[in-house]
């Protein structure tokens, strides 16, 4: 016997049809012997119908206030669900985040989860209930309602998986998996099995969308089992995610190729070369609130340098106004722009041991032609930043070269 | 400085513009210096959306998720009316049922009021804030989210003025007092000023339906001073249900005439003519939940008698049914249905001191040729059933009769 913690998000649960589908995939676990405790989002729509309304009623509508409207999208689907597992003749009980309690601290719209209290719903899973809890919500101390902000049904769904000590946290998505890279792209694009929570933050902080970043981090961080699946198709293991001790099958080098279209240069041309240059240039544009990707500073030339670095291209105009800004610091220069960019990131914990990715990869697009703008690593990490138009082509020719399609790695 | 709660009903807050009229209500209240409790049901319209939305999800919606999603309904307007009010730069504090705490029974879906804590909500009046309240909803013993079943939110109003002995408790709807009878039968009705607990409840049960009856029975237990206004108006006092001690000025005679038009004549002829038979015809109709209002009997001829009851004409079948059920006890008999009757009641306090109103009652139908075919009173009510189409006729003449639309009684 298991103890599972099943999420389905908006869409997985979007309409009163497919509700009773997610009850009827309960069943089959309980069916089983396991016990089930599911963690639901609002009805598709539902939240950001609740947030128009918030709008029209005041200007700027109190946060606190905000949460109080806002939670109630999942407590409906909380009560719908159990309606549903009990008209199937299960034994089924929702909880608020209130109920459980899940207390939280008090930054309303995007609170932190604090600390679970397990007794109530472990009675309850003891008694036979599927217990159905509330996502994206908590109370604070003073009893409060708080909501974790966008995503943040994942988060409670890997919370209370740590909090019970659960055998694995199943995130129901409409996609079944995570994949080497995004097949509309590469068609030959596989499905992985496994993946570290390391490979995953990366992957997902570069726009592979499959799980809420924070959640990801939550579970590395409390070692909870993750796995992604899809709530659409009764087969499949979907991808699990796992601490790298975990697995005993060899490593592949590169786990997945990541992409960002919506990409920007900016190049400060003539600063003076000198040292802390860069945080005089970078410290600015954090400041401003805008996530920089770290760039390759060009070599000086007669006491001037000229320093790159790319943002996301909705973020171009912030970034300037901040290095306009910062001139006294920065010194007389002049910027140019290039908002046709595009990244491109090969992932995977195997890098650490096996040098030579960074040259592979550099080979590769050199002998497509792709001239390499920028580049950017971590330790399980090498982004090169391209000319957008190349986009799809690299994709494709690094997911051959890294032997993505094949079933062990290159 | 008064403390005056202060109820909406779901027309008054059933779009964002009505809401942030009620804020601005609220604001004119409390810049006079008195201390504000709201209690707001759901936006007209929403609990039956909700309603639907289970029984899409269900064939039989359990009923404590049934109260976990219909009581988001008054949560949400809780929240954006708090919105509404700290916009134009009042405090305002949002309260759940399960926040105040409301402590019910655990009788979802009509569950009844045991206590209320009323230590948070006067320490937050006290800084400034303008309290508001989820109406309709409560939490039992072990925390499970109740409602109260239709109207509860006037009941929730009062309880919150009882708690904490409020000064008035001010019921907004969509007229603007109760009226000695339905002006749209009589153009001359007047908005009764005061009117008494006991009245109150004879017109509301008689079909005034103004006020829930629930909330009135507890307001006259717990004393509370209810005010029934109107929500679109910004003038007049509406009407004070007031116990009867309360009133120094004389009292007329005869306060309102209540009527209702679906009701039905059930005659059981040739009943044995023997003790407890009444009780053998109404118990079995009593037990099938059908409201009996206490007839005449016909006397008794040949050992025999008839018998005859008014229901409301929609449960003219359920009633034969249990008739039929309990031939056994009832002996051989007949029965004859008559729906076309009506019931006009005349109501008011100042019948105990003042004999002579039932025989100036007949008289006055009598002399219109109207033929009464039942009478059934109480100690404040004389009503009689009368052939339907009599019914606006017979309204008018007892208006008239009893000066009803004079400044003071007959």
């Amino acid at each position: 016997m298991a103890l599972i913690v099943q999420k389905y998000g908006g869409t997985s649960v979007g309409n009163p049809e497919r509700i009773r589908n997610v009850a009827r995939r309960v069943a089959e676990f309980q069916a089983r012997g396991d016990q089930v405790i599911v963690v639901v989002s609002a009805m598709s729509g539902e939240t950001n119908r609740l947030i128009a309304l918030t709008k029209e009623v005041a200007k700027h509508p109190d946060p606190r206030e905000l949460d109080v409207v806002v939670s109630t999208g999942e407590q409906v689907t909380i009560g719908l669900l159990c309606m549903a597992l009990k008209d199937i003749g299960l034994k089924a009980k929702s909880y608020t985040g209130g109920q459980v309690r899940i207390l939280t601290d008090s930054s309303h719209t995007k609170a932190r989860i604090l600390s679970i209290d397990e007794a109530p719903i472990r009675k309850d899973l003891e008694q036979g209930n599927v217990i159905v809890v509330a996502g994206f919500q908590g109370v604070d101390e003073q009893g409060n309602i708080t909501t974790l902000g966008r995503g943040g049904s994942d988060t409670t769904a890997v919370a209370i998986a740590a909090a019970l000590k659960a055998d694995e946290c199943q995130i129901y998505t409409d996609v079944d998996g995570v994949y080497t890279t995004d097949p509309r792209i590469v068609p030959e694009a596989r499905k992985l099995d496994r993946i570290t929570f390391e490979e995953m933050l990366e992957l997902a902080s570069l726009g592979s969308k499959v799980l809420q970043i924070r959640s990801v981090e939550f579970a590395g961080k409390y070692k909870v089992k993750l796995r992604v699946l899809s709530s659409f198709q009764d087969e499949g293991e979907g991808t699990l995610i796992t601490l790298e001790e975990d697995q005993n099958m060899e490593q592949p080098v590169i786990s997945g190729i990541a992409f960002n279209r919506d990409e920007a240069k900016i190049t400060v041309l003539g600063a003076p070369d000198k040292p802390g240059i860069a945080y005089s240039i970078l410290g600015p544009v954090a400041e401003a609130n805008i996530d920089v990707d770290r760039s390759v500073q060009s070599v000086g030339h007669d006491g001037a340098a000229d320093f790159s670095f790319t943002v996301a291209r909705g973020d171009v105009d912030k970034a300037l106004k901040a290095l306009d800004a910062a001139k006294a610091q920065i010194g007389e220069h002049v910027i140019e722009t290039d908002s046709s960019m595009a990244k491109v990131s090969v992932v995977g914990v195997g890098m650490r041991s096996h040098p030579g990715v960074a040259a592979r990869m550099f080979r590769t697009l050199g002998e497509e032609g792709i001239n390499i703008q920028m580049i950017a690593t971590s330790e399980i990490r090498i982004s090169v930043a391209i000319e957008e138009k190349y986009l799809e082509l690299a994709v494709r020719v690094l997911h051959k070269t890294f032997g993505l399609e094949q079933q062990s790695g290159a």
